[in-house]
């Protein structure tokens, strides 16, 4: 069995994505498809629409065949480490090729990354290891060498694809082949007419409660339905700040600063805007908050990472140690672990232990915890997000 | 001047209170009145039903003098510290008598404070250090020693400020007097038809929002109006039970460990009872939460620890820094500190400085803010409790 391998957050899934799937089989010829995708929170720092079972049940419904979780400690950070992450536990999980939208397809990401890290090695300017401004300075190294800057966001990914496979030695194993993405940008706030609506687009209408007819066009059945009910957790400017509120309000400048990320100053700005008006709703805290210096996306990461208590040390950790966490499958995904999974080095995780929670899955766990308390209904509320699950099964024709 | 000392929660202010502190000058001969009263919280661990500043209104109005802060460190504590704490307070200030009331008013307290010591002393079972057994130890030892224990709250208090002034050096210099207390108890719920209610009663009036009217019998003029509105902070089993559950989520047991009496496997108890059922309501916790080996009163107060984040560590620190905080006076309580402030041994606080945050003032100030960003009402969370302040002065014909 040949598998292709696909980098994804599905917040929510939708038809572009089926046709994502559709294209990256056809492209690679490949019979399984491997996704990882992030678990309850996505990449700029907030929760998810709906948690990772949800999303992986539509994922399954849509085309794909196996899903594996992204870890927090991947799938919450700036693009080279989500990338990496994510190559990671593909290479791991045997995939021969991964497929990837790009706003510029025609672009030789491998080639371009190869020239960048080329330049950057021969330059004392660049530091290589993983600060906040690697991806900046590989882009300003790329503008150097090749003469233009990657603007797109998913031409960006595709970049810090590449990066990643050459990084871990991949180059060999897996080809990268970007696909022409169709209509919908990542930010479009608009539907378009033909099927297929950006992600943004559809956590508005989700936001609006819109009834399942206005989501048909968009993205399956099962998913209007489930997008009709409106989003699973508590909006960020209520519970999620009202708990950054309290803690920030009942820690030590000191205990803060071993958050992960809170550096630089960012704890003492973080506590001193918040003492100043308590308040202060969310959006006028980050009026105050936020700063030329830093992107919404590495400031709303930050507050996350503060609203979870993630320490560095914490974080650090769980970076050394990824694993495949099993979501759910196929049959036919089934069919590849089955003869795959003798291959794979990584833990692979198909039902959670009592010491996986105090152990490798700290993270995900405490930050799944959260999702639950933080839910809108008393139902899910009460359901665990780790414990007690198992993959999500699904017989397709 | 001569002044008596008065220990005091004043939660809130009632006619039983007023008649203490009549009765106080008059067994003593004083002529000011200088109460120790404890600021936000009580000493069962819970929020007071007013601020520090309304309660000090009410007790200058009521006929006290000079109302001091008894700070979070030694007010939210078993009898033992809560006493010692006040004690010492009282003393520094000058007062040359501490008159409690008791419900056995006959009893030489100090006598058998000393007697007690005594057989402690000479004793290898019982250890003389800080525990949380002290006050049970020394109230086993006493029934051993003169045959009764004492099992009434008043007549406990006033056993351990024997202690305290014993322990202080202070036999000399400070004359206990106990006053025989009157009508309703600690505990009574029901309220007298001679105008003294009991804090529990009037607590009862408060939380069921009952007019002024109902309160007129009992308290004064100002206090009825005032207890009308309402109690001032949310009640425990909501917001405050919901920072607890947030806090306990996202802690790890290891850094749970390190608050303040969470110990002897408590943290790994509350964590537990917490995760078991994240929807559960505070009462349905308490239920599974509480045993016989800890007091309900020691076990709010952990939690009360625990949602403030106060650390065993930082604890230790502030109960080595007691400090005399004014929250207000009278022309006469103002007379007598130009008289007295010279012979103040423990720094004298009339306003906060910036320093004092994160200095002797650390955990009143973190204390308070949560007591704000708790509070009902938008006037009340955006009122800092510390800063900005100053002390209440009233005229008194």
């Amino acid at each position: 069995m040949e598998a292709v391998g696909l980098v994804t957050e599905y917040n929510p899934f939708h038809n572009g994505h089926a046709y994502h799937v559709t294209q990256a089989k056809a492209v690679t010829g490949a019979d399984t498809v491997v996704a990882v995708m992030s678990g309850n929170y996505v990449q700029r720092g907030v929760p998810a629409v709906f948690d990772k079972w949800r999303r992986t049940e539509l994922a399954l419904a849509g085309g794909v065949d196996i899903v594996f979780e992204l870890p927090f400690a991947f799938a919450v950070q700036p693009a080279h480490i989500f990338a990496r992450g994510a190559v990671q536990l593909l290479a791991d999980a045997g995939v021969s090729s991964i497929v990837f939208g790009a706003e510029h397809a025609e672009l030789d990401f491998l080639a371009l990354a190869q020239q960048a890290r080329e330049r950057l090695a021969a330059d004392d300017h660049f530091s290589a290891d993983y600060s906040q401004t690697y991806a900046t300075a590989f882009n300003d190294v790329l503008a150097e060498v090749v003469g233009f800057r990657l603007t797109n966001p998913n031409d960006m990914l595709g970049f810090a694809y590449a990066t990643a496979v050459i990084e871990l030695g991949l180059a060999d194993q897996i080809r990268l082949q970007p696909i022409q993405r169709i209509k919908a940008g990542y930010h479009d706030t608009t539907l378009s007419d033909d099927h297929i609506a950006s992600a943004t687009a559809l956590r508005e209408l989700i936001n609006q409660e819109a009834p399942a007819a206005e989501f048909a066009d968009y993205v399956s059945q099962p998913a209007a339905e489930l997008l009709a009910q409106g989003t699973q957790t508590a909006d960020w400017s209520e519970t999620w700040y009202d708990a950054l509120r309290y803690k920030v309000l009942t820690t030590p400048i000191d205990e803060l600063e071993t958050i992960y990320q809170l550096t630089d100053g960012l704890a003492y700005r973080l506590k001193e805007t918040i003492e100043r008006d308590i308040t202060a709703d969310y959006e006028t805290f980050m009026t105050t908050f936020k700063s030329k210096r830093y992107t919404q996306a590495r400031l709303q990461r930050t507050l996350l990472y503060t609203v979870l208590n993630i320490t560095d040390a914490e974080m650090q950790t769980a970076m050394q140690q990824p694993y495949l966490r099993m979501l759910g499958a196929t049959p036919v995904g089934r069919r590849y672990l089955k003869q795959q999974r003798e291959s794979f080095t990584l833990p692979l995780i198909h039902k959670v232990e009592k010491d996986d929670l105090t152990g490798i899955l700290m993270l995900d766990y405490r930050a799944g915890r959260l999702y639950q308390q933080f839910s809108r209904t008393r139902q899910d509320k009460a359901s665990p997000l780790d414990t007690g699950r198992i993959p999500v099964f699904i017989e397709r024709g």
